[in-house]
């Protein structure tokens, strides 16, 4: 006979419903914020399941740092200007006045800001699993991000991930030690709505690839 | 009156606990891999999920090759067993035979590998949102990743993340390009038990560190 999961271990047919609508409803949310603040508790839940990602030598290399000073938001804000600025001149004609028409932070609208940062030295110099791929410090931290991610759609907050900064300033800033590497910076808070699209698809600035297209079996571009 | 997120936007109480059920059910699985097949629709769905991460400028930077060919998971294993033994001395005395007693891969007895990689040239040199941070295509494929992981959980599917790999030889084993970066090797398959903690907390190789202690407000170890 083959062996099955336990009962209370498999998921039901309205289960995976509900977990589906947190991975098909999540949105990277950039305006829209509300200024109802985040309760305690609540962020506590969305922190707590970012905790429980799986990490490479369970290093749980992560740490949060929870900012609300507007002082401080308004630091990053300048950070995230100088570097749009930049970024924007890489684009020309109508694609450039496209990029600048576009709002890609809430910084100040968010109640909550969250720089999710990843320690390289936690566990000491020999964490297992960490022997060749060095770089999976990292990736155990992003898995936990996507968890914080799905946890706050789960509680109706949109998560805004602003990825247009210099490190080094962001660093400052935060006052973050030099081994320290921040991976992300989200913006949190409630929304009044979830678009059922990206909006950089919405917008026409890229379509959705074809998942067919992405998949190979048993070798690059065999099918 | 406030603006509210139109109901059939929100989570209820039971769609939030089976989204938390996945959550924190969710394993890194090593052992207990069942022989029975996954069905493709089942993969498809899993996939799916994956591809419906966010992506810094919606770059949808990655692939999944699937590998099911003994012969190419043959070539993997032996990759694993010349780094785990080169890991193993990492350690002396008791935690090196603590080490090498540990199973840290099923890569033979799942019936399906996926190697996730990410391609930094996808959507052309200038990537909105990935000027000044280059490695967000990478912490994009982790988000990816952990939603693969999160979907396979519901569909009772336990995912292994083999980190102990020579991505050089990998990416000859699965004929990789030399500018894509793998990011993941997967094992998937059926299994007879989900355990409630992770293994090597089990074992006694490492504790989970206490959430709060890994948080921090408005800079870097300020309580």
């Amino acid at each position: 006979m083959t062996k099955k999961v336990p009962e209370n271990q498999t998921f039901s047919s309205v289960e995976k419903k509900a977990f589906y609508k947190a991975i098909y409803g999540r949105r990277d949310i950039r305006r829209e914020f509300l200024s109802k603040a985040i309760p305690l508790r609540t962020l506590k839940k969305i922190l707590k399941a970012a905790h429980h990602a799986g990490s490479v030598g369970f290093m749980q290399p992560w740490n949060f740092i929870v900012v609300r000073s507007p002082l401080i938001r308004r630091k990053v804000k300048e950070i995230f200007l100088t570097e749009n600025e930049r970024a924007s001149r890489n684009y020309s004609g109508k694609k450039q006045s496209k990029y600048r028409a576009l709002k890609l932070e809430g910084i100040m609208e968010s109640p909550v800001n969250i720089c999710v940062t990843c320690d390289p030295r936690r566990g000491g110099p020999h964490v297992l699993g960490r022997n060749t791929i060095k770089q999976t410090d990292i990736f155990s931290t992003c898995c936990a991000i996507q968890n914080l991610w799905l946890a706050a759609r789960v509680e109706n907050i949109g998560v805004g991930w602003v990825s247009i900064l210099d490190n080094r300033l962001l660093k400052k800033a935060l006052n973050i030690p030099k081994h320290i590497q921040p991976v992300a910076y989200l913006c949190l808070g409630y929304v009044a709505n979830f678009s059922k699209k990206p909006m950089l698809q919405t917008v026409g600035w890229r379509k959705r690839t074809p998942l067919e297209s992405l998949i190979f079996n048993d070798g690059w571009e065999k099918r």
